[in-house]
């Protein structure tokens, strides 16, 4: 099998990179802790400043982990059977990693921490999977939903900065559920977006759309992080919620959602999405004259969601990021 | 979008687990903190109490890195598509996640965890991807290499227990690169298993089988891990070693290699499997009569690798393990 002919058919490619053996002591990893003390040595070879410190910190905490647990080589092999399926879950349509680091909290805490509160500012929310580019331009008044897709409700509000301002031509993307508690992409025969819109804010940083009662729905339960949530006792539920994502010159782009007040899983949120700020209160108007005014096609009864949104100008916003930074970078273990 | 017909047919099924909300008060995630907070009271609902403390040590650190390191939305990002990428290069021939924990020094800690020293005892080296269940037996001067697969070499020794007697009917597993530092698995034309056998020992404790000298290879370098290396300034190589999984009742099962002397990456191995009691000598045998007499086929000259493996008793093994992990548990910060 080691005649030239046959080298040449090898199915995985193994190609030495060319960097050369380091020039520093690295003695045999005779103890666990030498393993550990090795590697940390050999990340400092990283040549990027950020990644190095990023990477000591992940294979730092990574191998205290493995100490501390004392985690037994099934458990490990268990542990990268899960991670493999977790990767061969995703596929263009579905990000299981994102949900996995969604239900472990990971991802409202990036954000969180990338979005720190500012003083009457309103705050973020996890971003989700749904968002897509391809949302239709609606004018003030018009419906994000097509007709029967779910109770009726009217979103209105100003946009404005936390200085006070009315902001104009702010771009607002918006999406929700239809009350199947289904984003349309989640539909294997959407030919057009629904229940997703964009719209721009005039003068006065006023706007206004009609849509439906966002459902209470789900995340995904049939893959491996549907298993986790099974295993460690979890609800899989997110409370009704309709998504906001905000954009105008010179402010932090805001991506957040609301959330209707007396859902149940409003608490439990499956992604720790919801902030207290978040949750809104829906008004029941009864009225046909003003169903009528609004543009409502049927019916006399509609919700009515009332939400200013306040902007920070990007310098404030980064300043507020920095300083929460260095605040945790200083309460951080050396 | 939904009617009926049409909401049976969703692309991604989601559908609720049926858990409960959970009976106790889990504070809005307002800040960071809070987040790490109800996501450890969520874990306590783990059933299982091994997985419980696992997990939330997991959790733990997951959320401490984000915090010390400050991630940013899009350094997350990239990390998300980077494990992702991972688990996609995984198939039924190359496992990129196990060369991810290999490179880390997370296989080698959780074998070093999982096997520590025990006085006298041969010690363990990581297992490796290239382990395969269709060795051929041979027998004792039989050789695990077809003829031309490189430079000769005899391998021998006794297998025995720590307290010194021969073990007789232990089970050697052996395998090994041919001389173009390739295992017969890499070859898409393999029609059937090179360097690689299984023997037993007799009374005597004693084993002997024809090899030839193993080469130092690169891990594969064309995937994610491949890239990681680069990006941290790493080679990819191996020292040159021959594999060696030794079984017999009662004892515990040895997974090692041993490492020729003189390689030069000994000393920075790529996945950190050598310890300093694995390195071997091999001599330089040249003459005539004794090739004949090992029954290697031509030439006078062969590389003579004596080595004996002694093994632990089950239950010594299982004590030294678990007084290992309580002193670890110990050192633990709380």
């Amino acid at each position: 099998m080691s005649t030239p002919e046959q080298s040449t058919s090898e199915v995985n490619k193994a190609i030495p990179n060319g960097i050369a053996v380091p020039d520093f002591d690295l003695p045999f990893p005779d103890k666990s802790e030498i393993i550990t003390s090795n590697l940390l040595k050999l990340i400092d070879l990283t040549p990027n400043e950020r990644h190095k410190s990023i990477f000591k910190n992940l294979v730092t905490h990574i191998h205290q982990f493995i100490n501390e647990t004392s985690i037994t080589t099934e458990e490990w092999m268990n542990t990268v059977q899960f991670l493999t399926r977790v990767g061969q879950t995703c596929s263009p349509i579905r990000q299981e990693f994102i949900l996995l680091s969604d239900v472990l909290g990971i991802s409202a805490l990036v954000d969180s921490l990338n979005n720190p509160p500012v003083q009457g500012a309103t705050e973020s929310s996890v971003l989700g999977p749904f968002f897509t580019e391809d949302a239709p331009d609606v004018e003030q008044g018009d419906s994000i939903a097509s007709e029967g897709s779910g109770q009726y409700m009217y979103v209105e509000g100003t946009i404005k900065s936390i200085h006070g301002d009315p902001i104009e031509n702010a771009v607002i993307e918006t999406w929700e559920t239809n009350d199947h508690g289904f984003y349309d992409v989640q539909y294997k025969d959407r030919e057009k977006a629904d229940c997703r819109g964009r719209l721009r804010t005039g003068k006065d940083g006023k706007y206004g759309y009609r849509a439906v009662v966002p459902i209470a729905y789900p995340i995904p339960g049939d893959g491996p992080v549907g298993e986790l949530l099974i295993a460690t006792g979890r609800h899989n539920m997110r409370p009704n919620h309709l998504h906001l994502m905000v954009e105008a010159p010179g402010y932090r782009k805001l991506v957040t959602s609301l959330y209707p007040k007396g859902d149940d899983f409003l608490q439990s949120d499956a992604v720790f999405g919801v902030k207290k700020s978040l949750v809104v209160d829906l008004e029941d108007v009864n009225d046909d004259a003003e169903a009528r005014r609004r543009g409502f096609p049927k019916g006399g009864s509609f919700k009515l969601l009332h939400f200013d949104v306040t902007l920070v100008p990007e310098v404030e916003a980064e300043k507020a990021r920095e300083e929460f930074a260095q605040l945790r970078s200083k309460n951080a273990p050396a």
